[in-house]
């Protein structure tokens, strides 16, 4: 049984071996002409110089929160900070690793296209995989160190803080990266479209158009390390939270007795979702070694091959890696778990929801359907149409994922309850809690697929800048919209765990609180609470929706200004080119400045309300969570099906482009564009952040 | 003491013949010319026909659930079905005669403005007053009778549930006018716009619109009845909610002994919430004949004096009343009435919290203030850029919302306990309760200035129709405009006071189910209650914008067939003429069709969940409740501002008329209509009825 972190620890090492192979493979190939290799130059030196600058305001922060969890009385000091801070590190860690290869593949991948899609294809997979095994690998190898060290060190009792602020600090970074990352790749592409095609006259990626390159960074820092600082906190959430649980549920079990009083038999509840955890990972390195390009078969068969592959591979770990971890029916107290395959049941359940959830977000965003279609013929009579049936659209995509969420949670209560041969109160809450692990079990894969779409967004870009013939954009194009599929699925991992992972951690925050705190509904306190967190993500939209507004609007006074100023720049006289590097700074800039409201305001909300009254905070939490899950699902879908309604028009339907039906659906695309890669997006990290803040702070609240 | 329900019944008298006499005062004015009474006539017949046939399909719904209510296991049969069938009918009477009035006021307040807005203003207030009296009037005698009926036949103990059943058959009346007008008002408008406005290139009210007169009689079924309907169950509900809280507070003050063994001192509590509607009754009459039209004064201030005076004559009513009521400060079992002056605070906090969140709602939906400068602003970049201000500040608008409510139950909570000598659970949540019946103590004058509105927008559909002089459509513009302002505060009421009455009908429905019911939020399924609580609203927007997509669609196409099939129309040649009707037709037609799910849902889902689980039941109200006031607030402030930044932009901001701003600002106004007068409204009647259902029926579900 000690062997499971040791396992955790060679799994990790393997994911970021993985990780290193395929970062050689990706910068070995060819980046084309002297042209591309100067546009990849420009977009990965913005890129980067954003990521420091972030990471450097981002420090401030860390150290704050490095200081005050020295200075507040909760347990398992020093050692928290300490957690905290390499949850924090190894989070922006894998965040520039991931960039830069991206960053790399990029022209690499717009390269391979000139010879067809068979050879882009896994170039751009492999560059999004770089990013997905040094998250997951990070992430995994944080967390069996951190065990590791707790155990020995500090003690098990008191030490469960020091696991959750690992959490933390990966939530840290993740916040702002999603918050800074989105306000900065939806500032240079909603202003950059606004003048370049709408006033200008000319397609988008055209390099006269002055925000191109800003654009094409803001697909790196939004789409690719926003995302992965995200799915680190996502995946290191999904671990934490089980066993933070579980070692707050052993007291419980033995009636009050400590945790470390019966060690030898608690400690597999304990171990198991790191084990989960380590499982999956080989499964997603087996599955991502099966993502090869084959001409004749379909883009989308082959990218989904590693992950069907993944899946499939950790059902078969699971069962059989829980039958032996738990062969003994180990018995705690006087619960004895006596059938631990329900336990292998909760991670299935998880792991196909979360892929549920991701197919429902395919349906209400994918032109295959009927919801994308709808939107489609309501361009018919213009963007007002076209708006109303996006939002109605959106709304209604949340039932099903609401109803799978239910259901999820539910099945889990009840298979946690069976592995101890009772259905039961507080033994279904870690039953709930797996079926976040469960579903994040993969994320290796889930990540490199979802990276893999920027990178080929980004190539597409590249394709156009550097004047390739058109052939070329077509490959690409193939690919970015394939892209847009897989990133569909992702996102329905992320939200779906998002929901899970933060209700555990609530649990977690409930019951270390004990019994000083009284959360039933008609309590005053817990209604006021309710209200409060309820209201907390529309106010978090409202913000990151404005900063959006706010930094488009700088984005479109410099082009306009460029295009007036610079002779012979609108026409495209050869010799002339605009001055990128501005709408860099400008980008830059507005994402560092608008992400510190939002950003903060998720870590301050829920510390002052604690030291209020926990009770309202409990209603505050409870609020949050569900509120910010119907949002987040509402706003991601949105989104992504105006998205496409504005492709299925520019594929011929309703006319094509140029038409009035085209001008209307590209309203609706634009207004989406913060909708699904702003403020949706936030809405995941928002709810863990503030759950575990609270968590990891609820001590020196009491 | 025994005095007070025949207070309340000489108080509903007394608003009826106010109604009588203001009626009387509309229709001896004159109609103006012939073609005028024409086409008011054309309105009158197809508002009223609308209200006919919506009634019937009502009734159908009325009578199941008269059946069901004599059939489930619930207390007070059948005591409760008739309750039940009284509330509606009351409800359907006032929508009657306040749709009556409104549609003659609206040719009589045009033909007016020929000679002044000072002349124009009364009546088209006394019209709407007729609409206020009625509702108010009729609600209130229903109550009393009802109370007097129930106390003398059926016994207190387990009476409260035909009070509730009263306020239930209201609801259900409210629940389909509400959403049948609000779709049908908007399907006319937007579908008569599309064509209209941007494809025939005709200005707004045009006679040669078929659907012009589809859109005046939207206005009326929507803003008049609908709201008519929606006001008479919020100002029912604010009165039912404290009376059944009281009559079941009592038996635990008593520690567990009826309410009928201390009769005599319980029954103030009971009691209290009707002479606070009969004072404010009293107050809101008196406050009414205060506005008249004078030369050389604002506008604004003579309509805002009669409610000015009410809310002013409410206060000194409350607290002399309290005094009285109260004077020997009455024991319940071991709590004392000592400080009853805290009792009529609560009264003062509701009424000054809706009154204070009405003026946020003015804050975000004025042009006078920024959110609708900047949402102008945004216009110069486009209609997404509109449409993202819009959403962001809509959203953004319920941060103060939220904070007074909060603030309001906060310390209406604070002053129920002082009001007994000690600050404390139970007894707070009374107070709670009472902060509604404060709020919409006036609802008389609030209803009469909220409905003025729409007949002042119908008299300048009639003056541009009847081609009356350009200054008179200058008149009713005027009074049009101010009609805006004082519809945003009166949402404000109406929000509010749905937050607050919904709270407390929850809080009875705990209180009915008891020890049976346990609404810890860490239980599964109080959490699983909660998702699927705090989902709903988003599907009834969701639903109720695609009806009102699809129901303007087929306005669209029938408006475009009548362009191109009659000769002679869209050039305006004199005899030429739409046919109207078949417009109004389609209106009514898709209104009543798609009312039925969205208002089906609203009962059947809380009747479905309570059957399975009354815990689940529990967390789902809770959801639904919070989740469902912030939609209420931030679509229909989203609307608001919509709506005022275009007419800002049409007074001659950004370029004015003509220009893309304003084409711009004109898409963002038409994607509000459904936000602010379909869906947002609706919340308000959708989160009461779902948690009076619940109540209502909660001892079947036990």
């Amino acid at each position: 049984m000690t062997a499971v972190p040791y396992l955790a620890l060679i799994a990790s090492v393997l994911a970021l071996l993985l990780a290193y192979y395929f970062a050689k493979v990706v910068l070995r190939a060819d980046q084309g002409t002297e042209l591309m290799r100067e546009i990849g130059e420009a977009i990965r030196e913005g890129a980067m110089a954003f990521l420091r600058r972030e990471y450097r305001w981002v420090s401030v922060f860390v150290a704050a929160m490095f200081v005050l969890l020295l200075i507040v009385p909760i347990d398992g000091r020093p050692a928290a900070s300490f957690a905290y801070l390499m949850g924090a590190v190894l989070s922006s860690v894998a965040g520039f690793i991931g960039m830069r290869i991206a960053t790399a593949a990029n022209t690499r991948t717009a390269n391979a296209a000139r010879q067809g899609a068979a050879k882009a294809l896994p170039l751009a997979f492999k560059g999004g995989a770089v990013m997905g095994f040094s998250v997951a690998g990070l992430a995994l190898l944080g967390i069996s160190i951190n065990y590791l060290l707790w155990v020995k060190w500090i003690g098990v009792d008191q030490a469960f803080q020091v696991v959750a602020a690992f959490g933390l600090g990966a939530s840290s970074i993740a916040l702002f990266a999603r918050i800074g990352g989105g306000i900065y790749t939806k500032a240079a592409d909603v202003g950059g479209d606004l003048v370049g095609k709408v006033e200008a006259g000319i397609p988008e990626d055209d390099p006269r158009n002055p925000a191109t390159i800003a654009d094409a960074v803001g697909d790196n820092v939004g789409d690719v390390a926003g995302m992965g600082a995200d799915l680190f906190e996502s995946y290191a959430g999904s671990i934490v939270a089980p066993v933070v649980l579980a070692s707050l549920l052993v007291p419980v079990f033995l009636e009050g007795d400590s945790l470390a009083s019966n060690f030898g038999d608690a400690e597999g509840l304990l171990m198991y979702p790191i084990l989960i955890g380590a499982l999956g990972m080989i499964a997603s390195i087996i599955g991502a070694l099966f993502v090869r390009g084959r001409e004749g078969r379909s883009l989308s068969g082959q990218l989904h091959t590693g992950q069907y592959v993944a899946m499939a591979l950790t059902v078969v770990f699971a069962i059989v890696g829980t039958l032996v971890l738990f062969s003994g029916s180990p018995t705690i107290g006087s619960y004895e778990l006596s059938a631990p395959i329900f336990l292998a049941f909760t991670i299935i359940v998880g792991l196909f929801g979360g892929w549920a959830i991701g197919f429902t977000s395919e349906y209400f965003t994918s032109e295959h359907f009927r919801p994308v279609k709808g939107i489609a013929q309501q361009s018919e009579t213009g963007p007002a149409t076209v708006t109303i049936e996006g939002i109605a659209q959106g709304k209604l995509s949340t039932l099903p994922a609401v109803v799978l969420v239910v259901a999820m949670i539910g099945l889990s209560y009840l298979f946690g309850g069976l592995a101890f041969g009772e259905a039961g109160d507080v033994i279904g809450l870690y039953g709930v809690s797996l079926a976040a692990i469960g579903m994040l079990a993969v994320t290796g894969v889930i990540v490199a697929v979802d990276a893999y779409g920027p990178i080929a967004d980004n190539a597409g870009g590249i394709a156009e800048m550097a004047e390739l013939p058109p052939e070329v954009r077509g490959v690409t194009d193939s690919l970015d919209s394939l892209g847009n599929t897989t990133a569909a699925v992702a996102k329905g991992f992320a939200v779906g765990s998002a929901a899970v992972t933060a209700l555990a951690l609530f649990k977690s925050f409930s019951l270390t609180a004990g019994d000083q705190v009284f959360l039933d509904i008609n309590d005053t306190a817990v209604t006021i609470g309710l209200f409060l967190g309820a209201m907390t993500p529309f106010i978090f939209a409202a913000l990151t929706m404005s900063s959006v507004g706010r930094a488009a609007q700088a984005m479109i006074v410099e082009v306009r200004r460029q295009f007036a100023e610079i002779p012979g720049l609108r026409e495209g006289e050869p010799g002339v080119k605009p001055d990128s590097r501005r709408c860099v700074d400008i980008s830059t800039q507005a994402a560092l400045r608008e992400m510190l409201l939002p950003g903060g305001l998720a870590v301050v909300l829920p510390l002052v309300i604690g030291f209020i009254d926990v009770n309202a905070l409990g209603g505050f939490l409870a609020g949050a969570v569900v509120t910010g899950f119907l949002i987040a699902i509402y706003m991601a879908n949105s989104g992504g099906a105006w998205d496409n309604a504005k492709k299925y028009i520019e594929a011929g339907a309703h006319g094509g482009k140029g038409t009035d039906a085209h001008a209307a659906a590209v309203v609706g695309d634009t207004i989406g564009d913060p909708f699904k890669d702003t403020s949706g997006p936030a809405m995941n990290i928002l709810i863990k952040v503030m759950t575990i803040v609270s968590l990891v702070f609820v001590p020196a609240f009491l």
